[in-house]
């Protein structure tokens, strides 16, 4: 059983902008990128095929993350992803990113697996097994973000 | 004072992914290139150019999605945005984004006004005098995020 | 029959990089979604549905642009679509892109007509006959790229 | 001296498109990228800072590619870079792309050195002591376009 999984990034120059520093909805790919990492490391694929021949995908329904500090080109990004959640259909996904031992980011994912029916709709589906053989929540608490506990960021008051 | 604004967008192909929708990641893009549109709609740019010369920008320190249905290539996605807080430096964003009548996703962009020092480091500033005259609190009550509300998501009990 | 096609875009501050100016990789994008842009004003879609129910796609072939000036966020991008060739199968779209009237890329786009196989090979075919009737050449001479007329570019001798 | 660079890119989900391959944008990021990387591996970057404080960036003057085959989500990239052109204030590099042995595209990025000014404008300027020590030209011939020959492509006659 596996509940994590650590990873790094470097910022590539097209995902900066010109504030000069990587742009937000990069990290949510670099959290994605991670997650679908962490799944081939156990021989499983966001894509799933199932014996029957359909495919399983995992669309998100969630996605957040909370900025605490910028990163630039060619930065290092050390990516902590967890497993924070599980339930028939859906897995949930923390992330800590930090950069030279400094958090940058937190972040969450939380995914549905679906069927893709033949006139390409999706349709919820049990966690294949192969997925719920392997993958186990961890161990920690769930990430605080502000906006969940209420307390707001960034130097107002 | 305006506290919301309206407009359109069309799903692009390399907006798509594999899975054959719009990947999630280009619904922060939306929701940013949104708001962009609403301060350009009242004379201002988020890239904020002072009486002094110095630039006052607005990094992200929360951006959230929910996303409840799937679009697809050429799909035109009905946006709205209003502005659901404001403190000193802040500005909290909602949105929510619906596709020929069916909501598709909420969200919900937290930005801080910075101004970018001499060597690029970034420094929580005052909102600027025209965004703190422009802008209001629109008379919405908050997004109830699932996540936030604590009711999870998605078909499984 | 048709044969160009003008249209606008406004440069999103996620398409700009740390230079300070859009990145160059956006520039196909541009012009992909201008291609599809004309190929909707006549009523067709890339992803074409044909009569039998299977779809022809058109996957690039070649891609190339040369720059001449930089934009930067903000920037209004005119965009001159022309189709400079047609063939069995293949169409080849050149592109003009100016701000405030200057020359800012010239690029070009030759595709392909594709239909995707039950197991999900691409097999080259006709073009569908909509657009065989609908597309006809431009009657402007071919774009004269620098590295294709052997003059090189850009200050130097 | 150093005239070639050889790195391995896995496709992500993100870059994938609706017709179920790479989005062809993407190749332009994976040659830059390596382009970068390249520079990385012998101490230089693409962003560099002179002695005087000034900073030389490359922005790219023409991107070129064309593709024979298509790759898909977790698909891993084999990129060849070379340098194939090298005058005195611009850089041509020379990719081949291929996927478990056969090629999936060629690539040619031409970039040229400029000192971004005060007022943010791009001024040309020479190659960067370290990079004219550092690179050569390698011992290839320039890649052969289809386009570039007059020899067209893809199954038409």
């Amino acid at each position: 059983m596996a509940h994590e999984f650590k990873t790094q990034r470097r910022v590539s120059f097209a995902e900066t902008d010109c504030a000069g520093i990587a742009h937000f909805s990069g990290f949510f790919r670099y959290m994605e990128d991670a997650e679908h990492e962490f799944l081939r490391s156990l021989g499983l694929s966001v894509q799933h095929e199932s014996d029957d021949g359909s495919v399983v995908g995992f669309p998100r329904i969630s996605a957040h993350c909370e900025f605490s500090r910028a990163v630039r080109f060619e930065d290092v990004v050390d990516i902590h992803l967890w497993l924070s959640g599980r339930r028939k259909s859906v897995l949930e996904y923390s992330f800590r990113l930090s950069c030279e031992g400094q958090e940058v980011a937190i972040g969450e994912l939380v995914v549905i697996a679906c069927r893709v029916t033949p006139d390409h709709a999706l349709e919820v589906a049990d966690l294949p097994a192969p997925f719920a053989d392997q993958l186990e929540v961890a161990p920690y608490g769930p990430l605080e973000f502000r906006s969940r506990t209420g307390k707001q960021s960034g130097g107002d008051s």
